[in-house]
């Protein structure tokens, strides 16, 4: 009996466990908050991911550890790979933690990204902010997570607020300037990598964002063939430079035929949460089947797949569930402005079929504008 | 928030649970097993399924109750109704439990069955062998499950041997006589009935038993449209005379064209354990969303589904989970003779390549025997 150790308790190791329960695994969650939505399905230790007493003790519990939450402190992270093995590794961990080291490490690998800058002074903020130009986004190195700890620079004259939002952080996390791209849409890459090196990708996915906040994904994205080749291609050359195990995920930008790499996440992730009624294996299933050292399970989309975030509540389920292929995903969470309480996941046949389902469904919860990009991208 | 109470925690408990959480829902589970593998999952309250404080106990946490155990006394079923809503309702429970008032039903609603008798006294055993003719089978009206309580009479001669089995129970559980059909091929429909009256059925499945103990299904099972559509309407015969709710199996033997009834389980059903992977909706969702009285799934199969048992212990998963779409189900039991502690799922878009795997599979595992028949009735 193989139990493993997952550092956070969100609705990502609740899915893993759900996932991972049929393959006979047992699993331990460890997480800072006593109502963590994963300890409602396996025994939750609540602790500091600094407290090593506590990861002392969850390590005795555990044979293997992974990760819910990529911002668990990377000195955590190689702490307890001393003692277990932790997949992830802490150093591709500790590069994804760091947007500087992340953004670098794709330009070393010869992958295209918008242009970024490490800041460490309001003058070389100005500096850079007049070479890239305007918009542009400051950001906390570390740290951030949809949209918090960010400031988007209009003009110039936005250098100010912006160092005063976020310069007492330069010693801290660090801040790095991105450029703004102007980008036709947003795409990922969720894949996995086995222990033995093996690596497989779900198709590209396509996503929208809202306040920063995924609201809906697409899969297959609308791409070129060579667009999805090429994307697969960058997630690849990413994750065996970092000897990556387990499921992780590459936002792009697409300007025309171009791609631009964004970020990585170093988990499974919200865009890939459409796999589990439409893949033929779930992320959930594939990380854990990466990290134990199992066989990798088929990443095929069965048909088309997509996903729709609820985000502060979760909407009333009868329309969802009303349609043939619809699959409700609530998190068991307490409602919150602004928290991902839950998704829904729809799959059909074929692009119109979707659009179709999902028209229903925007027009019976009053979440039209939710559902209209994905709309537009299926009726091409 | 919904708490769901389900009387029983074995792999149907634990894999409503699997099915349930993404709905939102809670569960409690009750069982007289300490280790109950349901219990990994949920909280799980342990009793003796005639004591009704603590039935009582579990009444006050739950919202509605239903069934991982069909031989739940009918009168702990009745006590609880009479506190929570039961589904399916303890009068479909009371006829499902005992052979001979379920097969006066399938006479009374015009469905073909084997010969089948009362028997209340070793003559009256002696006359109805007679009259059916050898091999025949005598049984315990209530409680058999999986060829426990139950003596194959092979002769005349076996009468008394049958009787000296079995006698003592004729004022307990009662006795019953079946006649043996020479049957070509057992089928099963899984169906689920709704709070609503709406009824939906999964494609017919094949199943090969192994010493009375389901050893392999395959969906859709090799049977003509009118096969098909005629056990449905059994199935669905069944389910409105019983004002049922939720899933439930009927077991079928075709004989030639024909179909005879076996028996029916009140409950998700190991027949229908290819539907987690295979089919749109798992029966254990749907068997919730039936209680809940939420809209039905969608039940079509996707494409070729089956399921392998895995009986006293489990094997290496590695071979199935290299195929494909192969799918392990590990109860998180502990290994006992003859004991069902988990199975494996395949899905393929045809059956050739679905063979292809079965053979794979049988070849890696020694198991040439189990996927046999099945290979068979996919290669036509």
């Amino acid at each position: 009996m193989t139990t493993v150790g997952i550092l956070g308790g969100g609705q990502l190791a609740r899915m893993m466990v759900l996932a991972g329960a049929p393959l006979g695994l047992r699993f331990v969650v460890f997480d800072p908050a006593a109502d963590a939505c994963a300890g409602q399905l396996a025994p939750l230790q609540v602790g500091a991911f600094d407290d090593l007493d506590a990861l002392a003790e969850f390590a005795g519990k555990v044979d293997v550890v992974t990760f819910d939450f990529e911002n668990v402190p990377a000195a955590s992270a190689r702490w307890l790979a001393e003692r277990k093995p932790v997949f992830p590794n802490p150093a591709a961990l500790a590069v994804a933690q760091d947007r500087l080291s992340e953004k670098t490490l794709f330009r070393e690998l010869g992958i295209p990204l918008p242009p970024f800058a490490d800041i460490r002074s309001r003058d070389e903020l100005a500096a850079k902010v007049a070479g890239f130009g305007t918009p542009c986004i400051l950001k906390t190195r570390r740290l951030g997570y949809d949209g918090k700890g960010q400031f988007r620079i209009r003009g110039a004259a936005d250098v100010d607020a912006a160092w005063q939002a976020l310069g007492a952080q330069v010693e801290t996390t660090g801040l790095i300037l991105e450029g703004f791209v102007a980008f036709d849409r947003e795409v990922s890459v969720v894949a996995v990598r086995g222990r033995d090196g093996e690596f497989r990708a779900w198709p590209l996915t396509g996503n929208w964002h809202v306040d920063g906040v995924l609201s809906a994904s697409l899969a297959p994205a609308v791409a070129t063939a060579a667009q999805h080749d090429t994307a697969i291609a960058y997630a690849r050359r990413v994750a065996e430079h970092l000897d990556y195990v387990g499921v992780f995920a590459l936002e792009l930008f697409c300007r025309g035929d171009e791609l631009l790499a964004n970020e990585m996440a170093p988990r499974v992730h919200n865009s890939g949460h459409w796999t589990s009624d439409g893949a033929e294996t779930s992320q959930f299933e594939n990380h854990l089947r990466a990290v134990l050292g199992l066989p990798l399970g088929d990443t095929r989309v069965l048909g088309r797949a997509c996903m729709l975030n609820w985000i502060g509540a979760m909407p009333d389920a009868d329309a969802v569930l009303a349609e043939p292929a619809g699959h409700w995903h609530d998190y068991g969470k307490q409602p919150r402005e602004g928290r991902k309480v839950g998704h829904a996941n729809l799959r059909a046949d074929d692009a119109g079929a979707l659009a179709d389902a999902l028209e229903r469904i925007g027009n019976a919860l009053g979440r039209q504008a939710q559902v209209e990009p994905v709309v537009r991208a299926l009726r091409g």
